[in-house]
């Protein structure tokens, strides 16, 4: 059983916060989000966490390790250099779905995402030192084969971004239906993933699903630790195996 | 006619970059990348243009009325601070698609996106400034009807982002390859498209489809102006509309 | 006769917020100051102005060629992504002290820096493109000689600290009592003045002034031209002079 | 006795750096050393430190309770998103001066500032866990008596800023050469020194001399604390009460 804790992290009533009292223009909500998302990755980062950007406005963290303390000084650091606010759930659970769904809820239960009397939410629990394990975290680091030459170089920039949001896509859809895993794009044609323990035939199931559905050629490395990042490292060292020996599923 | 100027940004030789010496950590990564974004979204937003995340690695701007020497002066910006460079192909058309297409060509003729060699290339041409027009970009922005209520507030924040993956996949094909339009993910529930003069048929069986594929409700907001700043902000305007009115299509 | 244009950038009730309801922590208040003067610097310097920290609550910038547009749009990029705002005064003048007399009068008489109902003013008039000139800003790049072998790598920290804050308090003080010069530090060893039309003999007392004052040997680079980053490359230029030929002043 | 723990943070090479293959673009450069600062700020911060800007290229930090592990990764985290590497001294001793002197020494013994070689350096020792005691740290904070009635809304904004440097010199050399004391402007007319335990008369007759020498005003809040913000915290709260009691030395 793996032991992940996953964080959801929520901007408070940004939806009217971006229309009022007028629209405010894109070029710097998008300057905004991606600034705040590159504080928690800082942030969050640094502590051997990781921070994904998904929605800009609801982002997913994995943060074994960081304790609500942590939590609650990333809350303030935040509050204090923007105009908006953050609320955090902090889930655990016996795989990466279910803890998002215990984070989930906990910020549910705290009211809406929209309601404006609902800010700076700190709710759940994160693992007690002692429950902690050295493969808590299962990461599966999946990347596309030949991208380059086989997309970026030859197809037109949006076309190349089609095919990989369709991959990313497939592959999405199979870990989180069939696996219970949590698939994020990172950027370029990587996706980063949160798995449970599965083995090197159902890694080889998934590849072969993304190319029937999507037609696109994937590897992957997977990676155990006490935390994200030590998890991560060793599903990028076991990805450059792959492009090494020209294998498809190195570390599972 | 419209007439929108793509700009099409490549990180240089960015792949390797990411493993030499050694894999480099995944939220060193992704702080770069994001604060690399929000540098570029400053700069042309503060100039009236759009600059999309897409995939971090390849990023595609609407840069009506930036010159080239705007252009020259953001690949000497980024250079001076930080550990990689950026490529630049301008490019223009008959309508989205094709001028995406003119400015990827632009790159791909230098040479790959991996080639070493290969630095901050700045080639294609910007639109003229006697060829200007006050309607030569078209923005259409879209945003889920209530997705607080039906998907954040109610399902767990995992299977509320593939359904939102779902909606936007469907939207973006429909656009592309039925309409030449460029669509993208802006956070939350949002999706701006870089689009040709379409008509408000056309917006009402492109949202009918995307309730048909992913079951989604959607409104849009079209504007037209002569920089994507002036249209963007009109469809914003038009979005606001169909809040108030409880339309789906405004704008167009 | 030189022709700066100065803006005075000034927090707006800086000093009440940042203990408002409780005295904010001290690293999120320096992490929010230099994030915000690194805006202004990547705003006004992409338009090929300068900008200087200063006291950061009050930031002084030479925007020669940035009109009354653009200050707006600064104003309004900050305000939607910062938890302060900014007013913003415009002052010209014979000299660069003058010029700066009339930025600050500007601000004043729109009410008090910690007034809370004085938000976002905008005041004063840039140069007419009309009356613009190509010596229109006139820069002079100090630089101390051998500061890496004399001092850092010679006394401890805040020794070389306080020895390169004595020689920039009598160069500061100099230029400003004696021509109507703003002196700034901008890091490391150097500091930037923005200066009136002075002759080479001038620096050469300026220079001895310091020696004698503040026993530090300093070169300086002069150029002038249409903006601040036309006469600052200039005077970088000059500068690599000196180092090159080993004199003391070049440019002027 | 207290037990500060210094880290002298230093950018390697970056003199020859700023001007190869030429002189780099001087608002590029302010632009990356306030981003690299905010980050420092931000890494140090988040971790009870404090970071101050000093000469840009020179940092001094606060560091009690930050490891050598951190101190790598904060190495680690800059050299991914950077064109520069910073070199780290960490030093200890029985008063602020003697620490600092010691992390000089330590970056010195490896090399010069300006020696393409000496990439990186981390050396000397964190104060170990079992040394470490609650009132380790000992932050003055200095603040000038209604800088915005007296200055700001009065003077123009350089003659302000010339007054509040004047301040500044005179409070810096009197702690640090009489009192082993380092002073540091944050900005506005805010100073924080790391001090030794200093008694409430020394307080007050370093206020009486900067008031002889710069004819300046000044209050001071004094506190102690396991690190930086705990001590820092604590010396705010006691300037909060300097303000509401009219009086100039609290905490001490
Ligand atoms: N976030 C992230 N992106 C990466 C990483 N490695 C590569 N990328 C991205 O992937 C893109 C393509 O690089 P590669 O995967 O090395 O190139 P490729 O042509 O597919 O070659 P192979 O994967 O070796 O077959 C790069 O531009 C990056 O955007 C990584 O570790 N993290
Ligand atoms: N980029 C961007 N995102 C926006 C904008 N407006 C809203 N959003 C995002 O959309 C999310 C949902 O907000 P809304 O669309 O206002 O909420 P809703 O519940 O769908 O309500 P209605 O759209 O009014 O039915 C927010 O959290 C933002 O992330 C915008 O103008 N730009
Ligand atoms: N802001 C800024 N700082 C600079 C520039 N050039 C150098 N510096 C700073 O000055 C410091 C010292 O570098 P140098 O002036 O090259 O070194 P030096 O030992 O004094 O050598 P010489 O000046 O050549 O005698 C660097 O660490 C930088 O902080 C510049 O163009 N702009
Ligand atoms: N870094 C930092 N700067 C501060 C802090 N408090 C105030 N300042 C700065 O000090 C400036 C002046 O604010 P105040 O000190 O509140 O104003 P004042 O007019 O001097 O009023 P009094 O100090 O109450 O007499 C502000 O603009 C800030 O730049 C703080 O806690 N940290
Ligand atoms: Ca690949
Ligand atoms: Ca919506
Ligand atoms: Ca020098
Ligand atoms: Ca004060």
């Amino acid at each position: 059983m793996t032991n992940a804790q996953v964080t959801l992290v929520q901007l408070d009533n940004y939806g009217p916060w971006t229309v009022t009292p007028a629209p405010r223009r894109e070029a710097d909500l998008q300057t905004l989000q991606s600034r705040l998302y590159a504080d928690l990755s800082q942030f969050l980062g640094t502590r051997d966490g990781y921070a994904f950007f998904t929605r800009f406005d609801n982002m997913i963290a994995v943060t074994n390790g960081i304790d609500r303390a942590d939590h609650r000084r990333l809350q303030e650091s935040l509050r204090n250099r923007y105009p908006v606010t953050v609320s955090l759930g902090i889930g655990t659970g016996a795989n990466p779905t279910d803890a998002l769904v215990d984070a989930t809820a906990h910020l549910q239960a705290a009211g809406s995402a929209q309601d404006a009397e609902r800010r700076e939410v700190l709710a759940g629990d994160p693992i007690s030192p002692d429950d902690r394990d050295d493969d808590d975290v299962r990461i599966a680091h999946f990347d596309v084969n030949d991208a380059t030459g086989k997309y970026t170089d030859e197809l037109d920039a949006f076309s190349t971004f089609v095919r990989i949001e369709q991959g990313y896509a497939a592959l999405m859809r199979t870990l989180h239906d069939e696996h219970d895993g949590l698939a994020f794009f990172v950027g370029g044609d990587n996706v980063i993933a949160l798995v449970p323990d599965l083995d090197r035939d159902t890694y080889v199931d998934v590849i072969e699903r993304v190319r029937a559905e999507a037609d696109m050629s994937l590897k992957v490395g997977v990676g155990a630790g006490r935390t994200a990042t030590d998890a991560g490292m060793a599903a990028k060292h076991a990805l450059e195996v792959c492009r090494e020996e020209g294998t498809t599923v190195e570390g599972a």
